[in-house]
């Protein structure tokens, strides 16, 4: 029953901080070496270095270092099955309160009807 | 530039982890006690709660104790925001990979257009 999918954990965790969405947000507008986004996020290098090793392992980030310079840019990762699974939970969650209204709407009518019923034969 | 989602990194990382994706696949089938869960996924009570707790913060899963029994439903959170987001993120990163697909065609085109006027003029 218990369904390991480490892709789906590392992308999720990654994406678990408000700092990492940031940097991710950043990024889809330009690349950036670790000391811009260190300075642009207000944090310090090794805090950003963490951060950056998150996005990295989640496919989230690539990293290439020229020189003494480690830039960053947005990976391979497009969130394919983190975004299929959003998708199927909220298909079957919606079809769960669906299920739960049509419900409702029995007992209602129902109710309706046994009312109707008091009032003709009081 | 820092922005704090506390919503999106409380959802987030209750995804982060295989069993608690388990447990809300499990509850949109039926409703279910910590026991019956804690049995289900092979885990010890105390273990079950932490993962039923961190969903219950995110909205993900309402519980309710009647008598000596918490039972489990899944909650009102439809990952709106969090689907929103991946949403946006897959749009600008194909954005961002279709113009430097236009860059790499324009620079072949360029590439070709030198070659075939080498050819003629060798």
């Amino acid at each position: 029953m218990v369904q390991h999918n480490p892709i789906h954990s590392t992308s999720f965790a990654a994406l678990a901080d408000a700092t990492r969405r940031g940097v991710l947000e950043q990024l889809t507008r330009a690349d950036a070496s670790i000391t811009d986004l260190a300075d642009r996020f207000d944090m310090t290098l090794t805090g950003m270095k963490k951060h950056v090793g998150v996005l990295e392992q989640a496919g989230l980030v690539v990293t290439e270092k020229i020189g003494r310079v480690r830039t960053c840019r947005i990976g391979p990762s497009r969130l394919e099955a983190e975004m299929a699974w959003i998708a199927k939970y909220r298909e079957v969650w919606d079809a769960r309160f669906d299920a739960l209204d049509h419900v409702v709407d029995q007992l209602k009518r129902t109710e309706k009807k046994r009312q109707r019923r008091n009032k003709r034969s009081p």
